[in-house]
């Protein structure tokens, strides 16, 4: 059983979609990735930072799940990391409608000491340099680094991702995210340049279309479990990556093989999680679900050819 | 083995893509239908017409693979369909820059005298009058009709095609046009509905993002293949239908678990579709590439997780 290193935001999320509108709800891509994570019962902790005004309750959310919370730094005087949104009709594309950074601009992370040895480090969405540093702290090189990054990053620190990019195992990013990257619209030839960058590992993800998985000429497609509706998107492609880190991290396998299961088990978490607003679907899950709804990938994607080579 | 009854167009395309244009070259749903299907050897007869313009070697290319055209009617003093369509840098979105009707319009189908007992009638995209004027000349109730149409129809024979649909085992459509059809978004739920209007199955087309088969509660899914460039997309939808027909009408087995298989076939014929301009691919076919490339699709889909009920 491996230890798992989450870095990414804990934060407030205000979200309207087509269903409806929230206040104020736990949200930040280390909570989702965490949530995920402890589905798998490996060690993990969360590095982040929230303000004094972030509610205990929410951090106890994790810590009840057995996720680390030592590494989430407390800032008394400061406001916790908010971000709002709304979603469109199609649920594919939304509007940012605010992001306060509050004590994510002078966010520090500092490893806990008893996980600077963790096999798996999980680089969430956050500044390059910020990922960078958790990566520096780490006393030796763990056996799997994943990052995980958006178009921000590529507008205002192309460098410094970029240099965080070559330190890593696997880079997980959207579709559009890896055209922006790479320049290449072709997501085979997308991948294949990400390769060239450092990464032995590329997913793209592609919301509701599904993700793939690249390895060299290795390649592995998850799709996405068609549902009558998509209630909120918000968190689905952390709870992927979340679903995928913790999954690597429990079964210590770090193979091409493996990894698809990992797609598979990371798809099928963030299933759940557009299911209800924000993280709620994610804190009632219990494992008979997780069966039958791994199942239900079964029926999806599996088929009966048998191949004889003539 | 059973018989496949193919009603379709041949016709002429001329094609622009940003890898470049072709003058009038073969092309006509019932074309690709055919050269798919004759993958499979099953007795297949394509139901069409052509004008005296029409290249006898065209013709040929067809019934050299045993490919039935002697419901290919010629009308002497007639032209040709014609398509002319230039497809945008996406590749998933094209202009239509010109359509001659010529001999269709007035085309009036005769399905041959020993074709009139086939299992599987495969209804390529066509006037809805057309369609269900082959359905009208079979002998007896074949085992599966698989109908291919259009958002043209929906607009223009909205009522003629709901007549025809309402017969039909297997709707094949593609995503714009399964939320045309039925005024929803979720393809989960357009896909109920449209089995509330009489097909037991549903097979929903996404491109370059793949295919999904409906029947009940039952849902499967199969990825198109990732490919480093798609060249040309003209017929590829034909081709996956092809492939579907071909495959059911030689195993004769038209469950929803061999159907699965028969997407899967269907995706990996079109794959090849698009490599080339055309009919161009699909004509230098071989049994060993289409091995090949079923296990490029095991490869890429297929996972080893083994459910324990806990």
């Amino acid at each position: 059983m491996g230890k798992l290193v989450i870095v990414g935001t804990v934060a407030f999320d205000a979200i309207e979609t087509p269903f409806g509108k929230t206040d104020k709800i736990l949200g930040g891509a280390a909570t989702f990735i965490g949530l995920a994570a402890s589905q798998f019962n490996v060690e993990s902790a969360v590095v982040s930072v929230v303000g004094g005004d972030f509610p205990q309750d929410y951090l106890n959310l994790l810590a009840d799940r057995n996720v680390d919370i030592s590494g989430i730094e407390i800032v008394k005087e400061g406001k916790t990391f908010f971000w709002s949104g709304k979603y469109h009709n199609d649920m594919n594309t939304r509007d940012t409608l605010v992001t306060e950074l509050n004590v994510l601009a002078d966010f520090s992370p500092v490893v806990p000491e008893n996980y600077k040895d963790a096999n798996v480090v999980m680089l969430g969405n956050l500044h390059p340099l910020v990922q960078m540093s958790v990566l520096e702290q780490m006393h030796k090189k763990p056996k799997l680094v994943i990052l995980d990054t958006m178009n921000f990053w590529m507008d205002c620190a192309l460098d410094e991702l970029k240099a965080v990019i070559k330190k890593v195992d696997v880079l997980t990013i959207n579709d559009e995210e890896a055209r922006q990257l790479t320049g290449e619209y072709s997501l085979v030839v997308a991948a294949r340049k990400i390769q060239e960058m450092g990464p032995k590992y590329v997913v793209i993800k592609k919301g509701e279309h599904g993700a793939l998985l690249f390895q060299k000429e290795n390649v592995f497609f998850a799709p996405a479990l068609p549902l009558e509706e998509v209630f909120d998107p918000t968190g689905a492609g952390d709870t992927f990556a979340g679903g995928f880190a913790g999954f690597l991290a429990k079964t210590e396998d770090y193979s091409f093989e493996n990894m698809k299961n990992a797609v598979i088990y990371g798809s099928t978490l963030a299933s759940f999680c557009v299911e209800k607003f924000g993280t709620e679907r994610m804190l009632t899950l219990d494992d008979q679900e997780i069966y039958q709804r791994l199942n239900q990938f079964k029926q999806l994607t599996q088929f009966e050819i048998v191949l004889e080579n003539n």
